[in-house]
């Protein structure tokens, strides 16, 4: 049994030894060089531009403005495509632009036959702006008079809906209806490997991009759509790959390396960000504002939820349509028996690109009412814990949005097992009425979260597995690798349907769409839940194959053959070999009269999408001179369904913790609210927690069997750091008493909000 | 239709625009270059090797010597593996070797972090040798008190049948029984890429080849056997290739690379030869020298052949054992219904190793049945195009050695197609009694050829086609193309039996033994015919499965329906498109419900083995006393079954003429016979003919449709230059009246003829 085990990471070796090559590890003889020309201003147009001096540096072989790009529109969000036309993405990208509208836009790009020259020419370009007011939050974009980001102004989509019931007939059922304002900050990615991509072409017709992409599939689409051609010609390859948290799972720099080989003569030529370019003009996560209200009995029955909230998705659309859609959606399945409405409206601002980050708005839209649930609860002098206990999901529970039954279920014993691990009854007692400098706090905040994007999307993913002589196995998978661990989670699948040993299953980490099967890519925590069936089928199929081979070499029956650990064996005496899987191979591949390679390939849709849930639990200190929060103990609860790596499953955990923690107290993009500068591009000013602020980090899983999982799994890459804020909020709310609704909490805003409330 | 019309070759804009990357055009960060420390004697010992000096060079980072490798033998030859151990390779090489058996040997390798740092060196190793005896050729070689080359002794091998009768009782029922000694050079395959391999590991497992070589799949399982690694952990992948012949269906650097590669960490190393090396230490055809008797009666029945031959396989045993039993094999369909008598010995000598080159034995085989069936003809007095039309094989002949019928077969067809192109009767009386010192003469010899290697071999093909979303489709295949432009008709027949137009057809021209379906690769002539089954097999598939998924769509029943063109249409309302196939495939891959890539994934055995016919027709003229020919008009006609691509047919005709012509005139590797010392290893000393030495080439095709081809076609690659040199032998006898049976025919080997005869 392989699912269920912690065997070692397919690429750990690979990784560790620094063997492993990225994308930027690679260069082709002949590569070129390129640099974008940004914007030092965030709105306004371009009066003129001059690259004559950068043209004729040494080095540098062409200079492209906005004005020598195709007048071409297109989306960079990596959605899967829809053959619904009101289903698309927005396409307000062109390649360069001459109005820009963040302070890093781009105008104009240099190729050269090096990074240093390509960096010395951007210098030498000269571009004149005349500049536009600037709006970089949602009350300056949302006024009349303020002048459009884009043509058709500055909402970009807006997403309504109530649901189980009405709103106003709950309310009236309640006995207290409490209402906050939250806001949340722009954070960054911060991956490891920053975004790099090469173009390259054999051919006149066929073009290889090279890319440190989430989306292959999707990239190979974009790049077709941005340059009009037909998507067959044009072949994505994605190597390993250093992160992407969702910044990856958009198409920003791979239609301009296209761009810039197809004009030079197919030759090489690669674009690599550097942090600075990195953090301003990839993807940020959207900074929301929010209003919600909420009802509840006073035996603690939530009636209501009434979330109001704006979304800000800079200057280009990306993903931000989507997202609070999907936010608000997901968390329909947490308090599935009351009345949910969600407004939500996107907005365009001067500020860097929203697109999707790690749990896609849900972060956002939980961390509003995880914040207000601790207040209802207050309000009904009740325990916050019992108050979740008696409102979250249940099994057999109905989503009131999709009107489709959740399966499984172990919200509750989530709960209840935070509960005992972090001692809360106790605790709870303990720190009541505090004074002194130092108090402690508990907090608490539950989530639930989708197995990938059906229905709003289309789900499919691809496996094909390929029996080699010596009876290891291939597999090849179109999802990507991209550092959460699949590739082991996969071949662990394999291993298990099959029958061959972990260690024999050899994974292709690469995915070439040009011959990898389809798969949409690494997003919406969907790979392990919408892969499994592939996998699983394709390994029942190979299995299939080499048993009735088998039985054709031994005159055997193949219903009473097995395969187990590898070798071919007796179904009702596994003891008893009948051919170990080499031999078997050989006799495929090299017997002259009968057999050929035995192979699975198998394209798989998934039409369900069963949510997973859990919780973070927090005990903290808080140092009220000095405005400091320190983490005592905190650990998140996750019902994922069946783990399959436990070690990797607690990995995603930690991670997700941490970045949720970064969220809380740390991490902000600063942006001045009157030019849009940025103020912080980089990681020493931007105060991404390092391993000496983050505390040691715990997780326990509650082991539901999914039914519709292929192994019993859910969703589990996304989901740790959806509760982390909220749960840190209640904490730090229960130890000081004061009720701070905004992240990033930094010394700076407690300072702001303890000083208010007279504790300093 | 697609198959029979001569689209552009799918590599050909990559390949005249200098955009196609072989292996020496690719290198990887880090790459360092190995280069090999030759044995300057041709046999002998190494009695002491002092590597210091070349490790203390700057850049130099390590030096293997023979005594550093394991010490394992495998065998080079690419062939199939095979499950019966008694029909294995000869496994007579180490990496390095110690006990030197040509000039060249592999003592010791050097690697450093450029190729001129590696070239010095080399230089600075210093080995001190014993000198043994030193036998060139069969005389020597086969002489008892001879020093053994290998354990074991000199004879690698000895093929001998007899079949169609006795022989003796046909020579007793002939009227005439000619004899001769024939006698053929050692000639380089040439091919303008000259061997380049380089290997990288990503982790501690996985062993990266990247190699121009015809047999990627056969090179996995050699690096594999030469490395002890399981087969699963070593990848080839084969880019653009500058030709082969045959020459790079051994596995000769690829294990060296790996090997260093591994020792030195996983960091890429690099060996490339130059030309000198590659003259020398590749592969070379394997001289000959036959004693062949022909009985015949006097109205031209030929009764019987008796062929003794004896062939060089060099210092090394590479496809020695195989090739003098596959050439006199394939020999049985020409003449089938005479007795066919051969005995062949393959031995050692202190040459270059000789290995597979274009047609396999067959040239050297044929030139002495062909020269001696003019003897033959003569000898009763009969034009011998009469004679050859009389005896050759005919449509329902069995094959006297596999006892299998000759499904197709236009043999007589090509020689009365080629009596009519080239004027033969009219020019044989116009030749006769000719004086001074211009004289012309005709000249015709035929040949019989096979398409693969069963049953000697198992013949395995795949293919797998991916219906991308624009309707264009990909092709993988396993099979290799190698310049002679099988990508292009494995592309044809996918169109063909599709219904998708050649154009959107796109083939994977890259091999990747982790995905690429397994085939056995580019030799013995059979890519095209056993991979079409299997191309044919998975259009077939992919077929049913579009006309299927759109009878889904449209409510229409599967089999009302047709794939024409790139649309989907009525099967009897061919010009009624129901969809176009962009529309189908948009729906196999977003259909939120339904559907999923489309695909076909076949591995086909092929267990036939149809013979191809043909000959060489040739006017020439011979300047006496200059001791030169000066070929006027020369041509094959060919029943090659069906062509799929008259262009591409016409160019391999037209380089296979050329390199026959080369064999025959002007190309011999010169050794000399007591030192073992080659004097010409480059292409200067050695005479390869240039456009300016190459007439005007012709051809014409005799269009059977073979039953067991997937379109009636049968193999092509290699037959051209099997005849060439006994039609310009025997044109020569024609125009001269002396018989020289010995190739090349060079000035120097003319003039001793000439003067011998009298004639200056």
């Amino acid at each position: 049994m392989a699912v269920g085990k912690s065997p070692r990471r397919k690429d750990a070796v690979a990784k560790v030894t620094g063997r492993a090559r990225y994308t930027d590890d690679l260069s082709m003889p002949g590569m070129l060089y390129a640099k974008y020309v940004r914007s030092p201003i965030a709105h306004g147009r371009v009066l003129h531009i001059d690259t004559q001096k950068a043209q004729s540096l040494y080095g540098v072989e062409a200079v492209f403005t906005f004005e020598d790009v195709p007048d071409k529109r297109f989306a960079t969000a990596g959605h899967p495509y829809s053959l619904d036309s009101k289903h698309t993405d927005i396409a307000d990208r062109r390649l360069l632009t001459g109005h820009v509208r963040y302070q890093g836009d781009e105008v104009a790009i240099v190729v050269a036959r090096d990074r240093l020259t390509a960096e010395a020419a951007v210098e030498l370009v000269q571009v004149k702006y005349e500049e536009y007011p600037v709006a970089v939050n949602a009350q300056t974009a949302l006024k009349a008079d303020t002048p459009p980001i884009h043509e058709g102004g500055n909402v970009i989509g807006s997403h309504r809906f109530e649901v189980g019931g009405m709103l106003e007939k709950a309310f009236e059922e309640a006995d207290e209806i409490v209402e906050s304002h939250y806001q949340t900050g722009v954070v960054q990615h911060c991956h490891i490997e920053n975004h790099s991509t090469y173009a390259y072409m054999d051919d006149m017709e066929h073009i290889v991009v090279v890319s440190s992409t989430q989306i292959p599939h999707i990239c190979r689409r974009i790049v077709g759509e941005a340059l009009d051609i037909p998507w067959g010609r044009v072949r994505v390859v994605k190597p390993y790959i250093g992160g992407g948290f969702g910044n990856k799972q958009d198409v920003i720099l791979e239609p301009m390396a296209a761009f810039l080989c197809m004009k030079l003569g197919g030759v090489p030529v690669k674009i690599e960000l550097p942090r600075e370019e990195c953090f301003i003009s990839t993807r940020t996560r959207h900074s929301t504002r929010s209003n919600i209200r909420a009802g509840t009995t006073k035996d603690g029955v939530l009636k209501g939820l009434d979330i109001e909230i704006f979304s800000n998705t800079g200057a280009y659309a990306s993903h931000g349509h989507a997202i609070m859609g999907a936010a608000g959606s997901k968390s329909c399945n947490l308090y599935p028996r009351s009345v949910i409405k969600l407004k939500a409206t996107t907005h365009y601002a001067n500020i860097p690109t929203a697109g999707a980050m790690r749990a896609y708005g849900s972060p956002q839209v939980i961390f509003g009412i995880e914040c207000l649930m601790e207040e209802a609860a207050r309000a009904i002098n009740m325990d916050s814990l019992d108050f979740r206990i008696k409102n979250v999901a249940r099994q057999g529970d109905i989503n009131p949005l999709k009107e489709k039954e959740i399966l499984s279920c172990g919200m509750v014993e989530c709960l209840e097992n935070g509960r005992e691990l972090i001692g809360w009854d106790a605790k709870k007692k303990a720190y009541k009425n505090q004074t002194g400098h130092l108090r402690r706090g508990l907090g608490v905040a539950c989530f639930s979260y989708g197995s990938g994007t059906y229905p709003a999307c289309v789900e499919i993913a691809g496996a094909r597995l390929i029996l080699n002589q010596d009876g290891s196995v291939h597999l090849q998978i179109g999802a990507t690798e991209i550092g959460q661990g699949s590739d082991t989670a996969f071949c662990q699948m394999a291993a298990e349907t099959l029958g061959v040993s972990f260690d024999n299953i050899h994974v292709v980490s690469t995915q070439d769409t040009d011959v990898s099967p389809f798969d949409t890519g690494a997003y919406a925590s969907r790979q392990t839940y919408v892969v499994a069936p592939a996998v699983k089928q394709a390994a029942q199929e190979l299995k299939a194959k080499i048993l009735a081979y088998t039985a054709l070499m031994t005159g055997q029956v193949p219903e009473s053959l097995d395969l187990i650990a590898g070798n071919v064996v007796f179904a009702n005496r596994p003891d008893k070999v009948v051919l170990p899987l080499d031999k078997v191979a050989m006799d495929t591949y090299y017997h002259k009269e009968r057999g050929g390679q035995l192979t699975a390939d198998v394209s798989y849709k998934t039409r369900t999408n069963s949510p997973s849930f859990g919780c973070t639990f927090v005990d903290l200190e808080v140092d009220i001179p000095l405005c400091k929060v320190f983490i005592k103990e905190i650990f998140n609860v996750h019902d994922s369904g069946v783990i399959i790596h436990p070690q990797m499953a607690a990995g995603q955990v930690h991670g997700g913790l941490a970045m949720g923690i970064g969220m809380a107290l740390y991490e902000e993009l600063l942006i001045d609210e009157n030019s849009g500068y940025i103020y912080n591009n980089n990681l020493l000013d931007y105060k991404m927690p390092t391993c000496m602020d983050i505390p040691d980090l715990g997780c326990a899983f509650v082991e539901t069997r999914e039914p519709t999982g292929g192994y019993g799994n859910k969703s589990l890459g996304e989901p740790p750091n959806i509760t982390p804020a909220p749960a840190i909020r209640n904490a730090v709310w229960d130890a000081t008493g004061v009720k701070i609704d905004e992240i990033p909490m930094t010394p700076k805003t407690l300072y702001r909000h303890f000083a208010k409330a007279g504790l300093i």
